[in-house]
């Protein structure tokens, strides 16, 4: 293919359009580095306190992209001052560094993004993974670690693997009572977590002629528990209703897949066949019809989130149950997902009726999404709308979480019990967007001229990242826990009320890392902090959310090496911006070999590295080798050499 | 007096008429216990799951009481099950024990209950110190604790020491800007946190004529604050009007104070020469005229609580920010106080003002005001007008709390510093009370017709109660912690989202007693669990709320006698209910003779309470004798002869 993109004789995916118009170094073959030039930035509040102090490690004045913002949306809780305080810090550092700062109450940063600055063409680093659903705006939106954010803002390329285009034809139109959830459902059904993983998924075809940008929003945010590197739409017509909607239309640009695109990987969807989906406890992976599970008593009907945060998925919902009670004993929770939002929601009528039966209004934010809040009560049912169901994550440890649209959610509100919403028996009371939107956006503060006289606010628990060595030649140590496949960020690090208050503060929230899997792990971290330890875990390993933490705190509890099946990008990729090894093994079934607590030593790396030939992990407690093989750049390998990113570059701006 | 009333001959004053309406015991001598029918009451959920634990350990199928209502409002934020268990415990207790149930979301206990279910002429017995303001509308309304509010559940007279009548005659008019809260900052300006020991406040003459109903429930509710057993108000025509706001005006009733009517103490305000009031950290009694604090930079300004809740609290607040933006870098925190106001403030286009200035909009509840989120930031100024600003009750240790009214915080919220709101320099928006109100409060839930077949349904951290002793004879030990005056429950037994989520689980919460004096509290006191321990404290000991956690906790470590300069009225029955010896000093300058540490004896208990002789404490480490008085009747000292309240009506139901 190479050939053919070269001699200008490929039809370009929207997806290579993009890449081709930012592409900064290396060639679009698939699995090649490429660096693309980013135009806009995003951080959120809980990966943007280092990405700022990471920034400001770089010594640069002001950010360098066309538009950065700092969105508030994660801490909102405040149980303490440590909250409080990392949102005054971020402030400063919006207005010292020149971005957009979105304070708490105005949203997610999600849905704000794509009404406020979404433009199609453009590119999108955000250090949260669900940045990929600006890919609904015909952009190109990449979820990364806080320090590859801090990296394009200081106006560096952002690397990555040139992905697979995985396009997907849209045909049919979605029955009444399915809606773009059950989308990305199917998608999930059909692929599981790990099936978008080194693609960008692509939709196009007739289908999407009736699926608005906030439609695709939610296709394109759920991207991301594909595994995929990002989503994207073309930009239509659809897309210029959503712009003007938003009072922005003259940003709007066509931007289409040349005719006969070559995608890489192809799929097919009739959106007419799908059916009302739900993903069991506990991987958005776990994909049913919602009939299969009616009837089991829930606790809990959820609206909101990055994955649901359309005007039309509250508006639906609230047609659906005006004028009558949602079952006693349910908490209906609604959260807002934008001050737009929550200001249509009262405007269009939409909120008087959802509190007339008898939902329960949260503030606006991510909340419960991200275990901020609304944990359910011990083994019952949670049916939610948000993107993710991994173990604990609501905040309650052994939850039921199920993933499913607005319609099944306000369904089983009314009656109770997990209710797949064509049996209501009733006419489908379809949304109608207004044409325009009410406007109380406006919020949002912008850049300061000059930041150059604020001072930046850091409270006590603001503390610094901690100094990283350069990567030994040899690594040793106990294997200090033995994970298996699909761990997640979360259960690496956990997020919830307690630990996400202690983002900014390494040192603390290093006694959480991996607390999840095994309470002991903190303790015998630390016997080895110095001396060193490794970890081995199975396939997509690092699987969900782009938090660094996951990365910095094994780092900091002197992880040397994590030996895996495979890894999820960007967490593999927050593992070498902080100087640990990823490796993989050669035979996948080398892993079972292992116990944990077995001695491994791994020797010759920097010159193997550099070589590009296989590595040899020695298991001294089994006398055993395994051949273990890495997928690094010559860059990233030079990353590592220097133990972490900012030593990188630090290193390389001295130069 | 007692001449004067037996004869007939006595003006009655309005509380008079309500304590005469309900005696079944005791004479109405001030001082003199009095045993009084209980027609209402309310529990809330940080109190109410030990009620219903304790209702439920009487025995009785169900409630005895006129009406009895559950509300949830408190534990609102669920970072984990233990919350959401509560919730559906409390709702199972109220199916089967035939209480109204109001469910989170619904609003905090005192406006909702006001709202639907307030009448005047009814006694109201609650297990939430701020139940006082339902005198408001001409009830007899007090705080107690939950095992008090089980026992009126259960049908038994509530028994308190007839309290003094404090007349406070009200003339004039309050002027542009200067509302309810600021007469009550008044009040406790002039008589602070101690003023209403003892005391019936009741309101009277020519201004109440323009305070609303709400207006007064600001005044009753913060009565609390100054220590009073409960405030009144006659029912008059703003009371009706409210009634008819409400859609009950049948339920309106007059009751007004016989002329020259004979109160025991006297108090005078002229309403027209208040002036813009603000309580300083970290006392309700801290009040010093706002101009005098004017221009100090602000973190966050407040609105919400059972201290301003009314429509009228929230929409001046919005007229005067309408069309405006708040300063940049405030979080203008808005908490709706029950799903009714919420609704009007969408109704009236309130809510989309606050918004557009950039309001943020939480749920519907107590919410920061009990330390359940929105903490502020490490040193910065919170303005609030809630009724309470205990040190560390916020949630930040450190913190700056303010008191004060809407129209101040509003004032500040716009400039971003502390003003007087006659200095923003434009005509007073006045709020206009709309005569109908929108109602959307029709959620609460009915009692079963009959609850029998419903199971309690409690959740892992749902545990019983401990099992307490009878009154030894001898007490003996160290004093494990000596305190100063002004002590209150929030330093007894925090509150906040960690600690309010054990309040079923005494084991658990009673690590976190003392925890605000003295972290080593806990690990000393379990030391003596079985020994047995005395604390030492100054004046007013268990000011605040009426949580019996203050009681049962240090119950439950061992502490065997409180020493004190005085008590607050409900700290100190429940110190009683739970078997905890409440001792005064006879010589307050003994206080300062005892170190921490002491060793002290009290001898021959039995007899010395039977007999009402005073006490001798023994200080084994000094030397020196102090002498002790106590203030208790004699089915008091039966009940802590018992052991505690329960094992004193098991007792009483078996014989």
């Amino acid at each position: 293919m190479l050939v053919k993109w070269e001699a200008g004789l490929m039809a370009y995916t929207v997806a290579h359009k993009l890449i081709a118009d930012h592409r900064l170094e290396g060639e679009m073959q698939p699995g090649a580095e490429i660096g693309l030039r980013i135009d806009q930035t995003l951080t959120q509040d809980a990966t943007g306190t280092l990405a700022m102090q990471e920034f400001e490690a770089m010594g640069l004045a002001r950010v360098r992209t066309e538009l950065s913002a700092q969105y508030v949306d994660h801490n909102l809780l405040q149980v303490d001052f440590k909250n409080a305080d990392d949102h005054l810090f971020l402030r400063s550092a919006a207005r010292k560094f020149g971005l957009w700062f979105s304070p708490p109450g105005n949203g997610v940063s999600h849905p704000v993004h794509m009404q406020r600055f979404g433009a199609p063409g453009k590119t999108l680093l955000g250090s949260d993974s669900h940045t990929c659903a600006a890919g609904s705006l015909g952009m190109l939106a990449i979820g990364a670690g806080g320090l590859e954010v801090a990296m394009a803002m200081a106006g560096e390329p952002f690397y990555l693997k040139m992905p697979q285009i995985m396009g997907v034809c849209l045909t049919g139109k979605l029955p009444d009572w399915v809606s773009a959830k059950d989308v990305i459902l199917e998608m999930l059904r059909r692929h599981g977590v790990a099936g978008g993983v080194g693609k960008i998924i692509e939709y196009y075809g007739p289908g999407l002629a009736e699926l608005s940008a906030m439609d695709r929003h939610v296709i394109a945010n759920m991207g991301a528990e594909l595994g995929a590197t990002t989503t994207v739409f073309p930009s239509d017509e659809q897309t210029r209703r959503f712009l003007r909607q938003q009072g922005r239309e003259a940003e709007w640009r066509p931007l289409q897949a040349d005719a006969g695109a070559d995608y890489d990987v192809h799929e097919t969807i009739d959106l007419a066949a799908i059916e009302p989906l739900i993903a069991l406890p506990s991987s958005p992976g776990n994909v049913v019809p919602v009939r299969e599970v009616a009837g089991r008593p829930i606790y809990q009907s959820y609206l909101g989130s990055s994955a649901n945060p359309g005007l039309r998925d509250f508006g639906i919902a609230a047609n659906m149950v005006a004028e009558r009670q949602i079952a006693p004993g349910v908490s209906f929770d609604i959260n807002p997902t934008s001050r737009q939002l929550l200001d249509s929601l009262i405007k269009f009528d939409l909120l008087s009726a959802l509190l007339a039966a008898g939902a329960r209004l949260h503030q606006t934010g991510c909340n419960g999404c991200i275990g901020m809040g609304q944990a359910p009560a011990t083994g019952r049912i949670s049916l939610r709308t948000v993107p993710r169901n991994f173990p604990g994550r609501s905040g309650t440890e052994e939850d039921a979480v199920y993933l499913c649209s607005p319609e099944t959610a306000a369904a089983s509100a009314l009656t109770g019990v997990i209710t797949d919403p064509r049996t209501l028996d009733r006419v489908y009371p379809r949304f109608v967007e207004p044409e325009r939107l009410a406007s109380a956006a406006d919020v949002l503060q912008p850049p300061e001229e000059d930041g150059a006289a604020v001072e930046l606010q850091k409270g006590p628990n603001i503390r610094g990242l901690p100094a990283l060595e350069p990567l030994q030649d040899e690594i040793g140590g106990p294997v200090l826990l033995k994970a298996g496949d699909d761990v997640s960020t979360d259960e690496i690090m956990p997020a919830g009320v307690q630990v996400l208050a202690l983002r900014s503060n390494i040192e603390a929230i290093s006694r959480f890392a991996f607390s999840r899997l095994d309470e002991s792990y903190y303790e015998r971290a630390m016997e080895y902090q110095r001396h060193g330890s490794l970890i081995v875990a199975g396939n997509n390993y690092g699987q969900g959310s782009s938090r660094e933490h996951a990365a910095v705190c094994p780092a900091y509890l002197g992880v040397r090496a994590v030996l895996a099946k495979s890894f999820a990008r960007i967490h593999w990729q927050n593992l070498i911006n902080f100087g640990v090894l990823p490796l993989q093994f050669r035979n996948p079934e080398d892993w079972q070999r292992i116990g944990q607590g077995d001695v491994l030593e791994i020797k010759g790396i920097h010159e193997a590295l550099r070589q590009g030939d296989e590595l040899r992990a020695n298991n001294r407690t089994r006398d055993e080798v395994y051949l273990l093989r890495h997928s690094l750049s010559e860059r990233q390998i030079e990353v590592l050499m220097h133990g972490s990113l900012i030593n990188y570059v630090r290193h390389k701006h001295a130069a």
